[in-house]
């Protein structure tokens, strides 16, 4: 069975998109490629959309990603910008669904604490250990790229923790696992 | 120039997600197909987003749609409830971007108006209206069916008031269609 598998990170927003594509080789993580769009002079929402959603499919049919896994805040400012939000990551969602790619959704404080130990990481701070995990040469001036590495990165580990295997959640790998869990309850 | 088009209404949800085509020929809407899908019992919210977006790929693709029109609500419970229906919009709209489908929006009371007259009216009411509209034989039990349908009727008699071309917006049409503005300030 091969041990090696492509993971999109991806962190949808309609102002900048972050991503960043790694090949995980017998659990050792490789940086194939990162950055991000720049949604912000784009005026037009479907326009916006419409350029997540191609690079989305570019990279995963560039890349043969086999997994997506994307930043998902569970709150924001206000309603508004949730809808915004929730139609970036749509279209996000629905590049993977064509293309049958698994997805798999970490919240902001989850992904800081994968990639540097702490859940009040600065965008810097995260930046500077993905360089580190990586070995990039430079850290890019835009944050947006390393935030969209993180994701991958943050997927990485939680796969390695869940015994190295792909499990939708922990309920997924509790089913898969059974033989795994610890029961207190006889 | 053929004056033939095809819209598909889509109300997308992630409970019940409403959908109805018709045909425009010669600015008369004539029904081809209207229905919902039922997603309150699939726990799995990609499998529900998945179904929304291969139901959009596959209407768009049977009827030769030409535009998406989508029911989007601007103000919802929460951020929790937005972010949801923001994906369910995403994977439809990533649909028609997908085949190169012009998409245009519009408010619930909006469409409740183009249909009925009436912006307080009830999912009964528009029912009523659509049926004498389309002259379908029976109004289905579920009322979601209708609220898609009702999406797409609103859209075409947008276009009729904006004199039958397509728009994307007001400023659209004023763009295209500069002899029609009346100036007031020389």
């Amino acid at each position: 069975m091969s041990e090696t598998k492509t993971i999109l990170g991806i962190d949808p927003g309609t102002i900048f998109t972050g991503y960043g594509v790694i090949n995980v080789i017998k659990k050792t993580p490789q940086l194939e490629n990162f950055g991000y769009l720049d949604l912000s002079k784009i005026k037009d929402p479907y326009e916006k959309l419409k350029m997540i959603f191609h690079r989305t499919t570019q990279l995963i049919d560039e890349y043969n990603v086999n997994e997506l896994a994307i930043e998902a805040p569970f709150f924001g400012k206000n309603v508004q910008s949730m809808l915004k939000l929730g139609r970036a990551q749509g279209v996000s969602i629905a590049a993977a669904l064509a293309r049958n790619v698994d997805i798999f959704e970490y919240a902001p404080r989850k992904i800081k604490v994968a990639v540097t130990g702490n859940g009040n990481a600065s965008k810097e701070q995260v930046a500077v250990f993905l360089q580190n995990i990586l070995k990039f040469e430079k850290i890019p001036d835009k944050l947006d790229a390393t935030d969209g590495l993180a994701v991958a990165v943050c997927h990485h580990y939680q796969s390695k923790v869940l015994g190295g295997g792909t499990y939708k959640s922990w309920k997924d790998f509790i089913n898969k696992n059974p033989s795994r869990i610890k029961k207190n309850k006889q």
